[in-house]
Formats: C-alpha cells, structure tokens, sequence
C-alpha cells in the first residue's frame, strides 16, 4: 500500500509507491515507451485493464467489449488507491498518512494512436467530457480535497504507455502547486476584489503578443512567465473556478481550441508533451475565486538542476516569439 | 540578452534565454549528449570555452593551458549575465527585470570522464574547494541575493555537454526553492529556539533506516519524504548556514562522503542525476538559521503531468528500502 508523506519543511507532498515499480516500463525509463500494437489499451484487450468505471459506446455494446469510443478504467498500478484508515501518522518530526486516493486512466481512442493532436473533433470533445463526468462523479465525496487532470504524451512527458491516454489522481490533500495558486487569488481578491486571471487576460486580449488564438468563449496564449518553449494555457473568458461545471457548447469551444493548439504545435515540433487542468479545490472556504484552465507544457527543455534547486525555470524561447510561431501555423 | 520574469500569481520565476537555444545539442533532447572525445571541456580545448576564472594547477602552467585538475570557466551560452541595468519593468500586472546574474562551469576533471563517480578523493575534494572559492568570491557582490550550486549529469538529468562538470549561478533574486525552505526554518526557530534541520538530523540519526554513511561530521541518508529512488542527502551536524564557511578538515570529509554516496549509487543503478547544493540567502535578516546541505537526486524516474501539475512527486521505491541498499553495495 502505498503512503502519502509531507516533507518535514516545505510544503511538498510526496507519494511512496512502492508498488508502481513493478508497472513494465517503469524501471527503463530511456527505453522507448510501448510502441507496439496491440496494447492493453487497444480496443479487444479490455480484459488488460480493471473493469471500466466510464465508456461512451455507439450502439448497444457490453462494458469491458469493444465498439467504445472513450474510456475510463482504473488505474492498474495505482499511486493511491482506496483504503480505509487514513489516520495522519505523526512520527515525529515527521507527517504521513496512507496512500488513499482514486487513479484512473481515460483511454482517449479505440485504436493504437499515439497523440491528441491526431484525434477528431469529437474525439476530443468525447475526452473532455468523459473529464467532466468522472469529476462530477468524485467530487462530492468528503474523501476529496482536489482532483488533477493530466496527461503524459511521449516518454519525455513521462509516458509509460505510449496509446493515447490521460490520467485523473483524487487526492485527500490540495497539493502546493494548486494551493500556492489559489492562496494567490484569494489574496488578490481580497485586496482588489477582482480575479487576477481575469485581470491577466483582459491584458493579454489588448496586448495580443502572447495570443495564439482566440474563440467566443476562450483564449489560448502563451504566459508571461513560460516555463517552457512553446507553452500554451487555455483560459476561459468567464470566471469560473471549476472545470466541472463547463457548459455543454462551452465543452465543445474547449474541445476545437485544445486540438487546434495541439495541432498547431505538432506543426512545429514533434515534441513529448503533458497538459494539465487546472481546477479549483473541492473543499476549501473561498474556492469561488480560483479561475481554472489547462496548461499545455511541450517538454522540448528538460528539468534539471537548476530547476529542481532553484524552483526558477529556464526557457529558451520568448512567448512573444513561441505565440508567433503558433499563429503562423498553417492547418 | 536574458530577462528575469515572474509568474503573475505564483512565486515562481522564470528566465527567458533566447541565447541558450543556439547551444550545441539545446534543440536534440532525445539525442543522447555529447560522449564524444576530445569535447570543449577535455585538456587541450581550453580555446573553445571563455578565460578561466579559476584554476588548480600542478606546477607552472599558463592559465587557459593544460596542466590544470580543475578549472572554472563562464558558461558560454550563459542563463544570466553581467548587465548594468537591473530596473524592474512593471508591464501591469507583469514583473520583469534584466537578467543579471553569474553563470559558471566547474570542468571537473582535465580527462573526458563522464561521471563524478569515477573521480579519485582528490578530484572530488578539489571540485569541491573550487565551489567554496568560487562561492567567496562572489557571495559579498551586492547584486547576488543567492548563489545555486548544481549538477547535471547524463541526459535525462539535463546535461548538454557529458564531460563531467557542474555549474554555478548567482542570482539576483531569492528564487521560491530556497525562500520557502529558509521561511519554514526561521518560523521553526522563531517558534521553538531550534533549527528543524538538526532535529531531523537527531531523528535520523537514532532511527538509523534512513541512514547511508556517517562520519564525524556528516551525515549522508535518504530523506523521509524521497521524490525520486535512491535520492541521498549529506547534511552537516553541526549548524551552519553557508557551505561557503566550511572548515578545510570538513571540506575533505565532505568529498570523501559525497564519492561514497555516489559510488554506492553507481554500484546500484547507472543513472542519469543531478545534484544541488542548498545555501542560505546571501543578505536577508535571520539567513542565520538556514543550514546548507547536499541533495543528490538520481532521476530514475520522469517528472511528469501530476509532478508538474501539483507539485507532489509520486516515489516508487521507499527510503527505508533505498538506504538499506545504498548501505549493502560493496565497494
């Protein structure tokens, strides 16, 4: 079983899992991802997989068969998993508690295609709604404190299957990466009674620099501060802090403008890539103020020394310049 | 030239180095690096890299000439440079500012040698006194708030160059690793009188499961909230701030500890690492109660979507198993 453990100093969670070690590709991490066809996540293997918990079927097809468009299984190698004591381990100086959560895994297409940028329109829009489903299923449990969205494409980006696929982690804890952010907006609102995302974008709309694309509802740009050479977030127009409650042709908008940001990327690399959603905390007092989006982040540069010591990235290419680039894109 | 950004709502700088996309192999990340010999690095090539800054040499020798052991360099595609003008630019809601800062190389050893490992006590050792002079030399700058000491070694650890070397950079911010560390041990001390470093170095050292090596004046373990397999940190018993500070008969006890760690790992697993070296902010009030230490971080595994999307790092091997690993290798 699996522990969840805080370090003693900063606030940086840690999940030890002993078990993921034992998943194929786990210990050869510069050997390829699984190329090869079939895989378990391929349409006739879903007896590879725990039962699905999601599927969205054309006709009238048995769960765990074929004739799925998208589905939703269990995480086979969970990080955490269901457990029933979550008592907080005090050993002191030291804080732990077991490793409980629920991993899944959206499998995004029947057959063996290696990245969204190559899935349809209603692909896509199958995914993000099978996002949206598994988040309302989840998040009224007490359990929950948070829930991420994220997807490993390419063995760079973390990968160890290489079908296309993304990943939901519910987690007893708000991890430092959505609590920093959040603790930012509450401030920024309770000083200016304004959402300082919603400030940026209203910048980023009369700028136009950073802008790659824009539709009624979104706007894709790359950020001020880029972690990395052609990042992209999509940011909804309306504040709203919560991914789930998406409505269904705003669903649709998201859906066109993620796969044109992924295509227009693939236009220009063949880069290993994650995105993530970023979306509010479940439980906490003044969640109103978070203002989620989806960050695209091409794993071009790698994370090294300097990043893991410093907490400060290095990128080698301007947003101005990488937005450019994008927009030039020829579909 | 390079420029400082920070991200508008989280701690979390950023900087922009269009330059760094010209270096050699910056744009092949899936190429392995540079194991070609004679490289830019190796005895001989001193022409190919800016004047040294420093240099041990046996006898005689010229600077910018064989016959040095260790020499220090600029980094000639430098993250951050000398600049005069440091203005921040507010581009509301922006923060920006010139990126001043010192980049330098430490070539560790004149023999195109690929890890710190293979080095001898001495090699080490000399590595070792030329981060501490380095490190004088530029702490009293008023320009430097931080000065990041780090590692990278093979490619999945974001080397460019495999000849072994680490670098250094001195910054003009305190960049949100370091601040957050510092923040939580000055509240630690402000409200028990005591450095939580030591405490935790008194835990340890009665537990003994996490412990690696221990001489008279370090301790090398791993740490109880591991991100990565096999990670080890060498920390000194005594408090001190500043590695800068150390003491001669330490510094050798800290080159024979830091080979020892890195020889036990290598007898485990050949991988791809950084390490980085924690010191305490050069100006703040209170930078008495930081306490410097090494963090060695095999990267045997991918910091992928969920690392990058909350900040929490899924382990798959616990420190307890790692340490009595590291601790059964022969040597």
């Amino acid at each position: 079983m699996s522990e969840l453990r805080k370090d003693p100093v900063v606030d940086r969670w840690v999940i030890i899992a002993n078990e993921r070690s034992k998943r194929p590709n786990a210990t050869a991490p510069t050997i390829k991802s699984n190329l090869e066809e079939p895989c378990p996540f391929c349409a006739g293997h879903e007896a590879e997989t725990p039962p699905e918990v999601l599927a969205y079927r054309d006709g009238s097809t048995r769960a765990d068969s074929p004739g799925w468009r998208v589905r939703v299984v269990p995480n086979k190698f969970p990080a955490l998993a269901s457990v029933r004591d979550i008592r907080l381990r005090a050993d002191s100086p030291y804080h732990a508690m077991a490793g409980l959560g629920a991993h899944e895994v959206i499998i995004e297409s029947p057959t063996h295609c290696l990245s969204m940028s190559e899935l349809s329109e209603r692909q896509v829009e199958d995914v993000l709604r099978a996002y949206q489903e598994r988040v309302i299923a989840l998040h009224d449990d007490p359990r929950w404190q948070s829930i991420i969205i994220y997807k490993n494409e390419g063995s760079a980006a973390g990968a160890t299957l290489a079908h296309v696929h993304s990943q939901l982690l519910a987690l007893p804890i708000v991890p430092s990466e959505v609590a920093q952010e959040w603790h930012a907006l509450v401030a920024h609102h309770d000083a200016t009674g304004r959402c300082l995302y919603c400030e940026i974008l209203d910048h980023e709309r009369t700028d136009r620099r950073r802008i790659v694309i824009e539709s009624a509802a979104f706007v894709g740009f790359c950020p001020f501060a880029s972690r990395f050479p052609l990042e992209i977030w999509v940011m909804a127009k309306k504040h709203s802090p919560f991914f789930h409650t998406i409505a269904k042709d705003e669903l649709r908008q998201l859906a066109l403008m993620l796969r044109q940001c992924l295509r227009r990327l693939a236009g220009i690399v063949d880069a290993s890539l994650n995105f993530i959603l970023h979306s509010g905390p479940l439980k906490e007092a003044k969640r109103e103020h978070y203002h989620w989006h989806l960050e695209i982040l091409p794993r071009i540069t790698k994370i090294a020394g300097f990043e893991l010591a410093s907490g400060c990235y290095i990128n080698t290419e301007a947003p101005e310049i990488a937005a450019r680039q994008l927009r030039e894109v020829s579909l």
